[in-house]
């Protein structure tokens, strides 16, 4: 069953499409935003040739012009240089774009990223449809608005709140989703589960088998579970300025840490945020805002989904020197989202090192 | 006497400070605005030996930190590659940044456009205090949130909306600045006359020689007028699409065709819309919108300014030309901000190439 979750944004507010085949009915729903003058898809280098020809043919039944211009895949593309040459490519068309050219964003995490970034910046801001097509991206980067590319001093560091008009989230892209990237999005279910919501962990725990096989009606239902949790917490925070929105950063903050330190080419996002929230959990149990069971159970579902919960070798005061350095970090204190409860986070900036200590002891021990 | 003129734009709302000295008090207003973790100047090389100082001083008293980045002058670096640069220096300063930062511009146009363009983008977006150094700037760019760098394809391409959070006018900049750089301020502020303030055409009539010579009092309360002016319209139409905000364009059509077509090098953009308003102007008396009378009248105080009211060798055909593919077109119709009565314009969709060539033969005519 197709379903559709509001991102409820007063005027910025907008649907998130989540049904088998979306991408095909494309047009009417670019055709839907009003004055549209043309559409320019900016497609993964991976996925243009799957999707695009579709994507086109849709647009074009809708009477739309489109064109589709190829993004280099991977995060390496992701800089001001990578930008400059999609807006190269945006100011080149045959057809000149004007303030009622609407951008599609159709690939997976990066592609979203950089172009909502670019729908964000060319004639000071444009109109953008994103169209994810890996599960990280469909439960994660498809809702919120965070547009951005990095820098050499760090991830995300130029970018901009820009909400997309539209997102659709075609489950048929994810049949040819390698298993490790499922498990990547997996990852970011199990952390809305236990930041918000109890049902989703059970719901998690019962379509193991059906979802690392992409099964896409529980896919569908899964996505849009997700989307409704990152909707109403972007709803509560837009621009992360309350702290709701921080509470997506339930177990990143390891998770940062593992990756700074391993280097991002050699752990996935996936991974190292499954490691991050095993390693908060610990932490909340030591300091006794959760039971041990609860852990345990978090531990055994994201084994079951094939992630990793343990890395020998991990270095407490590593993490700890690297954890002081977060860019999340305000006046020097270590900030980390910790559950409370399932279902229930809260903020904490009184870590210590200490506390590091135990998390990284249990997430470095054996099993 | 030092005047206050406030935006209204609700949450986004900001005061505009015109005083002589204001810079030296600049510490206080951005140890005024919340949690400041530190500021940084991005101050164009031309005027940060002249202010740099001067501020850093200002804002160290107000128990800031404070680092002065330079910026290169000039509109050939207003690219992307120079902005990069400026997040390059950003992103390496002692203390690094977080999302408690304030950005400072200092400078021209050029400097206010592309720090405000790097506090738009620099972490999803920082607060900024414009304080521009230039008559054009204080009374064009200074309000209205309008951030961009140019792209190959054309000017202010690459952008945002951002708001600053202050402005900072101080007159006593302009004791240093070249009169063709006074002039080309004036040239707006005959158009702020001409779209909403008849009363200001008056005084600037009866003032042209102490604005000529920077006189503070009299730049005092010219700037305060006209950021007024402007501060009304961008209040009425933030983002320019209501169509009010497309008033402040009178005079900017032609304008930008015959820089076009002089090469932006050739012409300064002050003589330009000088020459496009009374283009305009004498459009507007062919169509019966206005008398001969009020024409007259403008381009007697744009003479009187030492702006340029006849450009020989026009051609109007190229004009036509160029105005076709002007960005603010929609439709492929020509627009332009006609005047209707002093004080008063409206927006026409229907200017014929004869309109061109009539408007053009009178720029053009020997006077």
């Amino acid at each position: 069953m197709p379903q559709t979750i509001r991102v409820e944004l007063s005027e910025r507010g907008y649907d998130v499409q989540v049904a088998a085949g979306a991408l095909e009915r494309i047009g009417e729903t670019v055709a839907g935003l009003s004055d549209v003058s043309q559409a320019v898809v900016f497609a993964d280098g991976n996925v243009a040739g799957h999707y695009g020809p579709a994507v086109r043919t849709s647009l074009e039944a809708a009477e739309l012009t489109a064109n589709v211009i190829k993004v280099p895949p991977g995060e390496s593309n992701k800089t001001l240089a990578g930008a400059s040459a999609m807006f190269d490519a945006l100011f080149d068309l045959p057809t000149p774009i004007d303030r009622d050219t609407v951008i599609v964003a159709l690939g997976g995490g990066v592609t979203g990223d950089m172009a909502g970034f670019v729908a964000a910046t060319a004639l000071r801001g444009l109109r953008w449809v994103n169209c994810p097509t890996t599960l990280l991206a469909d439960v994660d980067a498809s809702v919120g608005g965070k547009t951005a590319v990095d820098h050499p001093a760090g991830k995300n560091l130029i970018g901009a709140f820009h909400q997309p008009r539209a997102v659709l989230i075609d489950v048929d892209t994810l049949a040819t989703l390698p298993v490790d990237e499922v498990r990547a999005g997996l990852a970011e279910c199990v952390k809305h589960a236990v930041i918000r919501d109890a049902a989703l962990l059970e719901y998690l725990e019962d379509h193991i088998e059906a979802m690392l096989a992409c099964d896409p009606a529980v896919m569908t239902e899964l996505i849009a579970r997700n989307v409704a949790i990152k909707a109403e917490v972007v709803a509560a925070d837009e621009t992360e300025s309350t702290g709701e929105r921080a509470h997506l950063n339930f177990g990143h903050s390891i998770a940062h840490a593992i990756e700074t330190l391993a280097g991002y080419e050699a752990i996935s996002h996936g991974q190292a945020v499954a490691l991050g929230m095993v390693g908060a959990c610990r932490l909340a149990v030591s300091r006794g805002l959760i039971e041990d069971e609860l852990a345990d159970r978090i531990e055994e579902l994201l084994a079951a989904l094939g992630l990793p919960i343990r890395r020998p070798g991990l270095d407490a005061a590593e993490v700890w020197r690297v954890m002081q350095y977060d860019k999340k970090n305000r006046g020097g204190q270590v900030r980390m989202i910790l559950p409370v409860t399932l279902g229930a986070v809260a903020e904490f900036d009184d870590i210590t090192p200490e506390q590091i200590d135990r998390a990284v002891a249990a997430v470095s021990a054996a099993r």
